[in-house]
């Protein structure tokens, strides 16, 4: 195996991210310091800090990693309905959030963990604002969907509907990760579809 | 001021407490370490362990500080309904958790700053499972309350009806704190009625 080439910052980037994909992993935001990534990539801390001049600039890039998996793992619910629309495209993009497996439960562990730290940062606060404000606005056009179709009752703004959505789903993943055994799989689907059904059948 | 008599271990230890409680609304879980409680107390890092032989011991500490605050910070919405059953009681037990004003959303900055050092950890996993289980009975009482009074369905289990209340305000506390704007106290009230109005005309 040949050393990477001089200059090559893109492949170094890459090792570097990956780094800290392994570390958050295995230790969550709680380890994630310059140390534990540069003993993780065999490097100095000096040379960390050149890609990390800071902890907040180290935790900012975890985030945009945590971001990347996060795409990368689409959970086989939301291939399943594809082009779906309505309340299954919206039961289907819930069931995405819930622990429901393994890989689920890793990922999810690892976004509650970057709460502590993000919450202690305004730069880092706003930027969790704008994925949950994103994932908000995606959550309410399927309720806009749902209503058009006559799933969802029309009385209520659609951005109402996915603000309570998206509560009660960040809510159970918080619960299920702490009690996994009284959230098994199957009670987190049944919660969701007494949650949707309560929604639907609302006014 | 003399100094306190030797062997004064209740004061002393309540001096400590109160250390930990500083550094926890100054910094969150993230900068608790033995260290920072030494400063905050003018005390050796030696004393320290003396009480808390390892960052968990410290942790869980810190959690028992959080929960005597909380009961002693117990929100106007809960005294104002006294021995109100049912409804009424469940509507403000939940308004409770939520952050309405300053003080809430300090409190409920630092639970969630505990929730990766607490899922870092099996004995603490397992303290915090215990903690929401005990809410979760709480909230089911006055669910099955509310279903004998005819406030809400009796098609499904208090538990459920339970469990859906407690992931709806926790993800809602979650949102509400990375947001505040677009959470002002106003909405997360009418968000949390039009929860309660959904649950009550559910099956």
């Amino acid at each position: 195996m040949t050393p990477p080439a001089r200059g090559d910052h893109e492949a170094r980037r890459r090792d570097v991210s990956e780094a800290v994909g392994r570390v958050l992993a295995d230790r969550g935001f709680g380890g994630l310091t310059l140390r534990a990534v540069a003993a993780e990539l065999g490097a100095s801390t000096g040379l960390l800090t050149h890609y990390f001049p800071n902890k907040r600039a180290l935790v900012a890039h975890a985030l945009e990693v945590l971001d990347r998996q996060a795409v990368g793992r689409r959970r086989p619910a939301t291939e399943a309905v594809g082009a779906a629309r309505g309340l299954p495209a919206l039961r289907a993009a819930l069931l995405d959030v819930l622990p429901l497996d393994a890989a689920a439960a890793a990922d999810n562990r690892t976004w509650i963990g970057s709460w502590d730290a993000a919450l202690g940062d305004a730069e880092l606060t706003a930027g969790h604002a704008e994925r949950y404000r994103r994932a908000r606005r995606r959550t309410a056009e399927l309720c806009a969907q749902a209503q058009e179709l006559g799933e969802l009752p029309p009385g209520r703004p659609a951005a109402d509907l996915a603000a309570q959505a998206q509560a009660f789903v960040l809510g159970l993943v918080v619960q299920a990760l702490f009690a996994p055994a009284e959230f098994p799989p199957q009670r987190q689907r049944a919660l969701l579809d007494g949650f949707l059904a309560d929604l639907a059948t609302g006014r």
